[in-house]
């Protein structure tokens, strides 16, 4: 936890209440070791981030001093499409993926999708916030990605899928000719980005071509043969880099 | 598993005989249902790849023809130094930089390094080896890694550091100005690459002077606070798409 995040309604003037039952107030004292005086950086969900003095601490609870004083980081915007991977992947992929930058995925079914994964408890929203949530703490960030989940394919690519703006939409599947630097090369990565991932397997020739026929770019990872979860980390932080080589997309 | 590896002496002819007991006979059996008829490739270890033709199956345990056809795929050459981490996390490390085409380990000492992590079972050539034959297995590659350990900082810097050809020098240290885009516009990342990652909590002043000296360039991943593991495999896949930006420097 490189920031403690709290919620906007749970502070009273500029003071900070934590139980001692709370997970924060359970970190500061049993991993990071801090006690009355003792500072810590502090944020605001969807917020201002700033530091927190604790200025009392009783029966495991703390009481501390926030002042906000910066806004959160501008990031390069990276959106995610992701056919639904199995819960246990989804898991690492919520947290690290935010933590790289992403701010809004699109978990999809595809035909490789299994329908059982849509009823994953993981998908309820306290416990998406959960990962999400640890991410933003180890990102040093404040703003809660969304999550979109659409159970059926079409609707999301007929629908939804043309609403997303993006500078580079890039599709990744196996098998592919062109690869991230090829495109990088052709000036065809730019600015803001979409990427969508297919499942274990890859997407079907049909929706394949909905994201071409939609301006997706298709790529490859060459011989690498990458389980999901690592292909995602890997080709989120080839995408951060390219994206500092042209300078910075905001959103 | 998108490789069998073997090693040379388990040939005989063009012969392969896998026991009922050996993993890779589980993996064929139970993973890949593959039986009598059934192709896969094949590699041998630091030799060349092919494909093998199932002639038979007993008692769980199989014959296989072996072809071999091809070298290894050529890679660009990265070799990574890496503060020693704590054994859970060297061994995903190993994998996975291993998967990203890392063909050189040195894992030193630094201050910041718990010197009980060089007696962890880890270490032992035999299971030093295995996560690396997982890391072979998945990248579809015959060429084993070498690992080199250090238990002493000031010999590894002063006589093996000198001895690591490369045409880039990279240290990651949080807190140092440049980042890898920066250095990349500045062609200071060309060719083959070594890269140094310190402990969780960073080199120290004298150890990072040394790298220095030695002509190492500093960078830092900006705000972003990673993990060691995460960090390395955020890094590696970095420079790998800034090598694929420049072409191929191979080893």
């Amino acid at each position: 936890m490189n920031l403690l995040l709290f919620e906007p309604e749970e502070l009273s003037g500029s003071l900070l209440r934590l139980e001692a039952g709370d997970r924060r107030a359970r970190h500061i004292r049993e991993v990071l070791g801090l006690g009355q005086g003792d500072r810590l950086r502090v944020g605001m969900l969807n917020g201002k981030m700033g530091s927190g003095l604790i200025m009392g601490s009783n029966g495991g609870g703390f009481v501390i001093e926030v002042r906000l004083t910066a806004p959160p980081p501008v990031l390069p915007a990276v959106e995610l499409i992701l056919a639904l991977p199995r819960p246990i992947m989804l898991q690492r992929i919520l947290k690290q993926a935010t933590v790289l930058g992403v701010r809004s995925f699109y978990l999809i079914r595809s035909r490789r999708v299994q329908k059982s994964y849509f009823q994953a408890n993981l998908l309820q929203p306290a416990e998406l916030r959960r990962f999400l949530l640890q991410g933003l703490e180890q990102a040093v960030d404040t703003r809660i990605p969304e999550v979109h989940i659409h159970q059926q394919f079409r609707p999301f690519i007929e629908e939804a899928a043309p609403t997303i703006r993006a500078d580079s939409r890039l599709v990744a599947h196996p098998g592919t000719d062109a690869n991230l630097a090829g495109l990088f090369k052709e000036s065809r990565i730019r600015g803001s980005i979409v990427l969508a991932v297919g499942p274990e397997g890859g997407w079907n020739d049909f929706e394949l071509q909905c994201f071409f026929d939609l301006g997706f770019c298709g790529f490859s990872m060459g011989p690498l043969i990458l389980h999901v979860d690592t292909a995602v980390m890997v080709l989120l932080s080839q995408l951060k880099i390219l994206q500092e080589l042209t300078g910075p997309a905001v959103r």
